[in-house]
């Protein structure tokens, strides 16, 4: 049951076959589009430029410019949620949810991914020339936080045209940045979809972060960041990956997914990989560095970690007066932004009078559970989408 | 409330005090002792010798042998588990439970704490000198299992005269060892305590220890092992310990000890530890590259994850006819080795007809409370293990 599910959302979905047999998902062929702005004064007070964000786009934009749906990626995402790009076979990493009829349905609405300040995947970030120097930037490029990348978002909505977001929907890191909209443009949305997510890190999230990081940093081939000419600290970003893999899962989908193989003991190498957890791990760790860059991964997983939606103030002061509805959803097995920090934000909203809907979806998946729990997410987020469009339509409140 | 029982456990005990103000814990100056014997058959067939086991033992045995205990330790653990060493300041590592009136009574008991084969404290290990080679085995060292480290702190137990013990105890993968003890020398035991322990681990426990055992391997120092004439893999080693050491506490106990410290933007140096959590890992880890050898690390965790304690049939059909008596306890907090984990291990022993009692204390410290529930554990193990010294003697059941 659940290996069939991981299968539809890894490696097949429903949608068009091309030509050559390819996969193209619900939206078909996509092209990853680029915005580029002179600068960004960030949070630290740097006036920082030039920054590029990379994007897709699905569907189009109504006349009123009032269908406009903008979602926001976890730690190792990139705007490429859905479709494939031409002669290419990697479907978007939210394909299931996007397309006519789907939880963001392309016949509607207008639906913007918006890749990260900081990453590596055509934004602005570690592995960027610096124009000062005409060298990747490496640790020369600034501490970012969740509101620079949101503050660079806010320009991008601004250059398509679009005063007011139907939505933002994000899971994980991408709800910290539904958090950090909801907080600082509150007049530019209609509605906020934060999942799995927290108001700020727990000790035990930054643990996990700073052991990922201590991990890169470690390894001989970082050399303080600066790789770019030669060989890259692929061992350690691999571990540092191997981490997160474990704290995506729960202990009951790894027990589903792998059992225990029969050891095999006096192997040629002793510490080969016996076990199909680790055969797994080492997959996706060697996988990851062959996409990610380590740098990219060291100020993402710092901006994730000093991110307070609260900025030191209680979040429910903080949201007074807010006329965003927002739904905020958690998965009961995910241990890493466990339902008590998705609580929070309801109480927060609650008390802050904002019209806020709860749900804890019965997943056993853990943390994945917001890329795989297809079915109720889309359920939600669809009902919930489709309400919120009515009222916005009815009460013509078209970029107040 | 926590902080002030971390410091009790860290850095004080009741206890003498020495001549120049040191610590010596309540069994005083103690020293760690060796055995050594000529060969052992491993698991895997092999013929594996000589073999040095370090033990320290506590209190006095009896005329009857019948008041012997022998304590089994956790990973990094060693064979010093209480008092101190002449001249130095360290108390044992369970020195809260050993000593005359505590758990371990050693006005009563005859305490013995026995090191691990592959270990890196005294007994042969990776570290040790291969007579062959007259140099450190490195990985010629056998891939040894918990049975292998059962089967020779047997031969110590033998080598001390004591047929019978009256109990075997150890948390974690002591409690492994405790398991190991009770499937294969039952006839040599009057009771067993497993605390925090499983049959064997699921993929979740043994992905953390895979990917602690790749960050070792990833480290250039560790050069398939070959490390000991040349720098040590300090920093891949670090990396495991700091992992190990997240998922030794809860959620719960790091945000009560650490909480999160105001984030500093602009450090001179990006990736400093910002927050305490950050700074606590960091210290964990270069601590213990210190004390501990990369290779044994490898070696032993390999070991917990090979382990099965039921060998492949059910745990229940191999505890049939046991009189062993059986006190399991498990942490209600501790995520590592859930206490679905020590439930299974009562279960079995129930249908199998063997007295069990369990108790889950409901502790907020994770697995490490198997270290610091000082009160809660001595009332369990103290009163246990009375009743069966009770029954032993009048029954006059000795050694049979």
């Amino acid at each position: 049951m659940i290996k069939e599910k991981k299968i539809i959302q890894n490696d097949s979905a429903p949608g068009p076959i091309g030509k050559a047999g390819t996969r193209l998902g619900a939206v078909g062929i996509v092209k990853t589009q680029v915005f580029t702005f002179e600068s960004l004064k960030l949070e630290s007070g740097e006036k920082f430029g030039p920054v590029t964000l990379a994007y897709e786009t699905y569907g189009c934009l109504n006349k009123d410019k009032s269908n406009a749906v903008l979602i926001v990626h976890a730690l190792s995402g990139d705007a490429h949620a859905a479709g494939v790009h031409e002669g290419q076979d990697n479907l978007g990493w939210w394909d299931a949810f996007i397309g006519p009829q789907k939880a963001f349905d392309t016949d509607k609405y207008f639906v913007i991914c918006s890749n990260i300040l900081g990453g590596c995947k055509g934004s602005t970030g570690p592995v960027s020339i610096n124009p000062k120097t005409a060298k990747p930037y490496a640790l020369d490029f600034p501490l970012i936080t969740i509101n620079d990348m949101v503050n660079a978002q806010r320009r991008l909505v601004d250059h398509l045209g679009i005063e007011k977001l139907l939505s933002v929907v994000g899971g994980s890191m991408g709800g910290q940045q539904v958090l950090s909209w909801l907080v600082n443009y509150p007049q530019n949305l209609c509605s906020a979809v934060p999942i799995a997510t927290t108001i700020k890190h727990s000790p035990q999230q930054i643990a996990f972060n700073e052991v990922g990081r201590q991990a890169i940093m470690a390894d001989a081939h970082w050399k303080s960041g600066n790789y770019y000419e030669g060989s890259t600290p692929s061992k350690g970003l691999a571990v540092a990956r191997m981490i997160g893999h474990i704290t995506y899962m729960s202990d009951k989908s790894m027990a589903e997914k792998f059992g225990r193989t029969k050891k095999v003991l006096g192997e040629p190498f002793k510490f080969t990989a016996d076990f199909e957890v680790e055969g797994y791990l080492r997959y996706r760790g060697d996988n990851f560095v062959k996409r990610f860059d380590a740098n990219s991964y060291l100020y993402i997983t710092k901006a994730m970690d000093n991110f307070d939606a609260s900025g030191g103030r209680s979040f429910e002061e903080v949201l007074q007066g807010t006329k965003v509805k927002v739904l905020v959803i958690s998965f009961k097995s995910d241990w890493l932004y466990p339902a008590y920090q998705s609580k929070e934000i309801v109480k927060a909203c609650k008390l802050a009078g904002v019209e806020t809907t709860y749900c804890e979806i019965a997943s056993t998946y853990g943390h994945d559970a917001f890329l795989l729990e297809v079915e109720e997410e889309t359920h939600l987020i669809k009902h919930f989408l489709k309400k919120v469009f009515y009222a916005y339509e009815v009460t013509g409140d078209y970029g107040a």
